[in-house]
């Protein structure tokens, strides 16, 4: 009798209506890749209007970042680093880089996120434009530095948390963060002001 | 008729017994890693003589070569490292990597490898132990250089495979071999000699 009327289709506002959305922009951002996406195509496959996507999700970064349980948005690694000075741009990467994937937890989602993007033909579309447009050339524009050379940064970084926390490299993988700052730091450097 | 006494048990020196070599290889790879993985174990799994074996692959390092068809064996890429000026060993490496990855048929069973590595731990292990052992430790230890600076290296390396030829970043993916050796020689030079 108690559960007589529960579910009576979709329950807008309900407690998971949020975990709908965010199982819905996982589907959607696979399927069509990071670009492609839309926040009414989103609210179309969860079956919720779109001014509750809205309501819960700022931006389409925000949403992606949600679904697939990133442990930062574009919104807090941009300022971070283009605030500060110019010169300690490679420091500050190279630093947050290593403190975001130092702790299981937040590091897994990357992780998990990049494995699958180098076996499956969609994800690797949904990362890279994923990581293109929102992060990337973001940087590279805001600082007036040639995508390629942000990308040749980001190619630096990427393999050195593949090396350190998958293939588990060794002296690199137990490397300590001051010594990674000290050799990556001036590359990443390089790379933006060189 | 004819085919009587055909297959009597195993072939010593038949046409595929190179092939029932490498087969043996790769499982006994992949179950023991690089480093546990011996030339009698392999015999063994073939079913054949240690000594067919030695007869067929001069190392272990050019068994695995083979059994996972790689394009280079370390003892034709260190050379090619080591001899010539110093101070162009980052350009060298890079065009190096380059050429190698530029055709499909060489790449594809690297990059094969690589995404094996990043979603299988036995894998990762089989790769772990071959890249560091017959192919980063021996650069390092001939070049006197400490091996947390080539793995650097490497992890810049192996990120621009990743990022070129399975996300396909643009414009890193398009870029022409001279604007990436121009761009990435110096970090790799750096490592190295810095």
């Amino acid at each position: 009798m108690t559960n007589q009327r529960r579910r009576p289709g979709r329950r807008p506002g309900s407690a998971d209506t949020r975990g709908e959305i965010l199982a819905a922009a996982r589907k959607v951002f696979a399927e069509k890749g990071f670009d492609k996406a839309t926040v009414r195509g989103i609210a179309r496959e969860a079956g919720v209007d779109p001014a509750l996507v809205h309501h819960y999700f700022a931006t389409k970064e925000g949403m992606f970042v949600a679904a697939l349980r990133l442990p930062v948005t574009p919104e807090e690694v941009i300022p971070l680093l283009l605030e500060g000075p110019r010169e300690e741009i490679g420091t500050r990467l190279v630093r947050m880089l290593l403190r975001v994937t130092s702790e299981p937890e937040t590091r897994e989602p990357m992780v998990a996120l990049l494995r699958s993007a180098m076996t499956h033909e969609q994800s690797a579309t949904m990362f890279r434009e994923f990581i293109s447009n929102a992060l990337l050339y973001q940087v590279a524009d805001r600082l007036g530095v040639p995508h390629l050379r942000v990308e040749a940064a980001f190619a630096q970084m990427f393999g050195v948390i593949l090396a350190r926390y998958v293939l588990k490299l060794e002296p690199l993988a137990s490397a300590s963060h001051d010594e990674l700052v000290e050799l990556l730091g001036p590359t990443v450097q390089r790379y933006f002001c060189g």
